[in-house]
């Protein structure tokens, strides 16, 4: 039996950590503070992520690094994409050698722009063939109430992305393989900003035709950004494009959506952060990182750009409507 | 000026119509009734389909296809695609030479299993390069408010497609062209069995997820079929696929995502039928014939076979979730 450690007891690693006990699979989930390893150990239950959902009894938590790392074939990182380095780098001497490392987390790099599995390579000293990435519509919530799910296991030996797709594989998700890693990491780092934009559009009180244009262009943009660093067109009209962004942007659970909203409505960005307990919706810093990623590449992305604006400039969430219907008429394919 | 006259005023017709008279073209509208045409040339108002909107003065109305067509450089056809070949044949001898003749209606002819743009070609005699279908995320209502929404014009002949685009382009209306007339047409008439089957997953109570799991796998069997039939398999990640496809599942007010759901809930055809004031949803007829052109080309589409299942077999629609989860695992590109 493949036995997999998940490291990091948010909603997402502790929904996918469940996936993978669903699945058979021997499964450790570390977890940063022992409130919650202990929850999970004694009551099958995370309080603070996931508390409506029942764990499987077979899924083991500990906030023990070493414990949870030791003979894993595969180490699931589930940590947010701002402190995935950090986290790796204190894990990096336990990790088992020739475990696949996997990445949970969607975004680019600040400072670095890299990727997620760039920033796993460079850490854990790894090849490119070692790492894979899990991603797809994944709203953890759904998934831990055993919602039927595609999702998407990305790596460049496609032997490694099947047997992580055998250990994830159960009657409420459908994992796909890909090859193409960089196309599938850039869906799910772009999804957020796009979110952005649809939540900005319903803020203006604009409907479904106007969400799907952004979704349809947003996609498109993302895919010239792909094709410019490698990635294979069609992934972004798959589950790691489209699919991600569909769910991110038709979900009213979605952070960036509603907060995008909020800035729609013609709230300021910090009126909108105050509403959201502090935080800042993920795409509202990663719209800089991929537009630098973009001037770099020489790649035009509008609606990137809009949301840039609108959220660093103080804009009015109108340039968006201007990103969408204001350039020079044109064939689908520029 | 360019004159265009649009052949049926139901809601998109006269939408189209607004759009193309908004655009500073001259445009006239044909509708079959009498109180039709004369509230729209009296009142500005379309009574029976978008009552809320006020039409734009320089568009004329009329019950005299005649008139209509007299001059005209473009014809739009706004009929039901199923009546798409009487009302043309009553038309052909009234067609002026080289109008480009275009289809606003999406399907495929039930038992000749025919395109629109088959269909105009077999009845009006003219070569591919004279059709344009015009697709994309296209809710009439919404379009009838000026809310921004991105296009499609496909035509085989580019000059003629950038004419229509010029025609129709105003400040709420953005037209992408695209020469791929299959792939466009494909997906606007795939599209409604897909917002079936979203609509039966929201009767069964699944969320997001699953939603985008069932658009973005119903797209990639579209374009496994339109990959059969000749289409280019971006055109699926555009406005004609992904764009229409996304703004028919979300939309509250898509007749076969809401008829979807009715049938999700457990109730029969026949019931959802009835709540539907007696009209069947699109998607439940064109199951049957996209089904048959995908038997005929040897394609595999497991969400439009469930929906067939559900729908005319009386299956538990339950089937769908084996329809997306229930096959052997596989890469996405299969």
């Amino acid at each position: 039996m493949t036995r997999v450690a998940v490291m990091g007891a948010g909603s997402w690693g502790t929904a996918f950590a469940k996936v993978l006990a669903d699945a058979g699979t021997d499964t450790v989930l570390w977890a940063r503070r022992s409130e919650v390893a202990d929850a999970i150990s004694a009551r099958r239950v995370n309080p603070d992520y996931l508390p409506d959902v029942v764990l499987p009894a077979n899924l083991v938590a500990t906030t023990d690094a070493e414990k949870a790392l030791a003979g894993a074939r595969a180490v699931v990182l589930g940590v947010p994409s701002q402190t995935l380095r950090a986290n790796l780098a204190g894990w990096r001497d336990l990790l088992p050698p020739d475990a696949t490392l996997v990445s949970l987390a969607k975004g680019v790099e600040l400072g670095t722009l890299k990727r997620m599995s760039e920033v796993i390579r460079e850490v854990a000293d790894v090849p490119e063939d070692r790492v894979a990435v899990v991603t797809g519509p994944n709203l953890a919530k759904e998934i831990a109430a055993e919602q039927p799910t595609a999702t998407v296991i990305a790596c460049a030996d496609h032997d490694r992305a099947v047997e992580l797709q055998r250990a994830c594989s159960n009657a409420y998700f459908r994992p796909y393989t890909n090859v193409d890693v960089v196309g599938c990491e850039l869906g799910g780092a772009c999804k957020n900003v796009i979110a952005l934009a649809c939540g900005m559009a319903a803020g203006l009180g604009f409907g479904d035709n106007t969400m799907a244009s952004i979704i349809t262009r947003g996609l498109a943009e993302t895919a010239r950004l792909g094709a410019a660093l490698g990635a294979d067109p069609l992934t972004f009209a798959g589950l790691a494009g489209l699919g991600d962004l569909v769910a991110t942007c038709a979900s009213p659970l979605s952070r960036n959506r509603t907060f995008g909203e909020r800035l729609g409505r013609g709230e300021t960005l910090a009126q909108a952060q105050e509403a959201a307990h502090g935080q800042v919706a993920e795409g509202v810093k990663s719209c800089r990182s991929i537009g630098e990623l973009a001037a770099r590449n020489g790649v035009d992305m509008p609606i990137t750009d809009g949301v840039r604006q609108v959220c660093h400039e103080g804009l009015d969430p109108r340039v968006l409507t201007a990103a969408l219907l204001g350039r020079e008429r044109k064939s689908e394919r520029q």
